[in-house]
């Protein structure tokens, strides 16, 4: 925080919070936040009524819980002027107090924050959580692992015929793929995408009443969050598998070999002193190379943790310098627009050697009975 | 907006942004942000690969998917800075553009606007949009009906012994009612709390691994999402009931009946023309009677819509004037820490001759076999 030029971090919705304390804020407009200054003791105001859930942090922090008539932004504004006032008086700084507040926090929380502290900067929290957060450690990969494993047990079930396509709704395919995934160990299902024949160019396609018919590809693109015994976060898993019903036609059999090859070059391109971009840049070399570069319309991928998306991300201008312990997806993708799409996703961990992938899944074109 | 003097919107994350135009952002990092200025057209700057997802929206809004590599924040900020010259320009105003974003976008895009935009002063969207949505249109209120029917159902096998209760855990317990809630019609669960013998007195309390034993009561709170044929918007459900597992000591079925009439008492007092606080302080003066007072921890309840919770809340110091279309939950409740917790909530929205309750289930405590 002190090289960041943060005084009082303020942690409400999203990942941080869980991740430094294993209490996660509910998804609702009561406000839950972490006052975490530089040099003084932390305090998280949270709702009374949900102050029972807050594990015991030994000590670490006072809870501060408030009643549903109290306004908790006046609240964190006195703690923060607290914090503030110990650091001019220490002679640390005259500036302004500089806050750094939760990526995911409500942009309600900020603009009534601002309205109490009118003399107060401000910046993300991640400045000084994310690089921390990006790097997991033994305890973080061994939950990753977990995830991945329990997302290639389902990934198997959609390769060996387990869950049918044909003739089945998009829909119904992706509730199979979500209870698989919990049936897996996952506690929540965070998506469970299924984008068949001209639906799977759209990469983020909502399942819908499409029935799979014979001779198509679809993408299917799934993940959960799983916990550990006894731990109360959890880590998220995320692969893709595109699947073929009966016998995929020539273009397709050549898009997905370029597509197999990019993917696997992109991971083989990952190791510690490599930048981010530059894994992207590999994948997109070889899709560019066989004449589709503009049918990879997104990122290679995105870093995995608590949050199903978080840093550091695959594409040009992210230039982290990965190190052992960055998490991220894989996942080159193409796009035939009113035709198909295909994307092959594993989640990959830096190691000191190199890299180890989390999902072994097979990563050729399953051809499934039709 | 003009009224408000809110010159833009600025919609992403939440509910605004669906409610306006049938399309929600996905709860992810790439910026998805409708740009809608008060005198000129609205733009959607929306992910490219998210772009298909998009539905029809008939020439009201122009779409602008960005790249992977675009800054979209920048593109935000050369929208609003378009609208405020034009505004400039036509001698409307020349204080600084003010922007309302909507309550539950990102801070970190609010952090990145304001950077883009200093000159610019913010407000939160919802001082436009809050009051229009709180009050429902009949489509609205038929997608409440609707959800709040398919959760009575759940309700109603939850106190007909179909979801049994003793000797499993509060998890699988609310796994079932999860599973009930898709069944019985809605798209998503939002939540199915179990809380059980003392974890009862934990409003929000996390369903877990705790079994349920003969002569406890349990409060059950579940709800889920429904979107009618067609609607690709969806409204919530919300239901709490208390059920007893065997006969209840005496000390229970005495609280319970304080909590039944102070219930009653509230939903019989909602009409136009009453304030939201005066609902919450009937309610809460039927529990102080019977020396409960400080036993009823929250609020009397929450509006309801596309957010599970939203304006108007029912609660001192909201002073809305309830108008027919109005709709809200009702549910007091009972808290003796270490012992038991009950709550009792129905949804309900104001008509222009008082009240409909949209819950039915029956309101006594029902006690199961044990």
């Amino acid at each position: 925080m002190a090289d960041a030029g943060v005084d009082v971090l303020l942690l409400s919705h999203g990942a941080d919070l869980p991740w430094l304390t294993g209490y996660g804020a509910m998804p609702l407009e009561r406000l839950t936040m972490l006052v975490l200054p530089v040099d003084g003791d932390a305090v998280l105001v949270v709702p009374g009524l949900e102050a029972p859930r807050v594990p015991d942090m030994g000590g670490d922090v006072e809870l501060r819980p408030w009643g549903e008539t109290e306004d908790p932004v006046a609240l964190v504004g006195a703690l923060v002027g607290t914090a503030g006032t110990r650091r001019a008086s220490s002679g640390v700084s005259s500036r302004p107090v500089r806050l750094g507040i939760s990526e995911r926090a409500w942009a309600s929380t900020l603009v009534a924050l601002q309205a109490q502290l009118p003399a107060a900067t401000w910046d993300v929290a991640s400045v000084v959580t994310g690089p921390l957060r990006a790097v997991k450690d033994e305890s973080e990969v061994a939950a990753l692992r977990a995830a991945g494993a329990a997302a290639d047990r389902v990934a198997l079930a959609l390769q060996g015929g387990e869950i049918p396509l044909l003739g089945r709704s998009e829909r119904d395919v992706s509730a199979d793929i979500a209870q698989r995934l919990l049936d897996a160990g996952h506690q929540q299902v965070n998506f469970a995408i299924v984008g068949s024949g001209p639906n799977g160019a759209s990469p983020h396609h909502q399942a819908g009443s499409r029935i799979v018919g014979p001779g198509e590809v679809a993408v299917c693109d799934f993940g959960g969050t799983l916990a550990l015994g006894g731990d109360t976060v959890g880590y998220c898993s995320d692969i893709t598998r595109t699947v073929a019903v009966g016998e995929p036609s020539p273009e397709v059999v050549a898009a997905y070999e370029v597509l197999e090859r990019a993917q696997a070059v992109a991971v083989a391109a990952v190791r510690p002193g490599v930048r981010a971009e530059e894994v992207d840049a590999v994948a997109r070399e070889v899709v560019a190379e066989a004449g589709l570069g503009d049918r990879f319309i997104h990122r290679t991928g995105h870093g995995i943790g608590i949050e199903e998306h978080e840093a550091p991300y695959v594409v040009a201008g992210d230039r982290t310098v990965l190190a052992a312990g960055h998490a991220f997806s894989v996942e080159p993708g193409i796009y035939v627009p009113g035709q198909f799409g295909m994307r092959l996703e594993d989640i990959v961990v830096v190691t000191e050697q190199g890299v180890e992938l989390l999902n072994t899944a097979p990563r050729h074109l399953a051809v499934l009975d039709a």
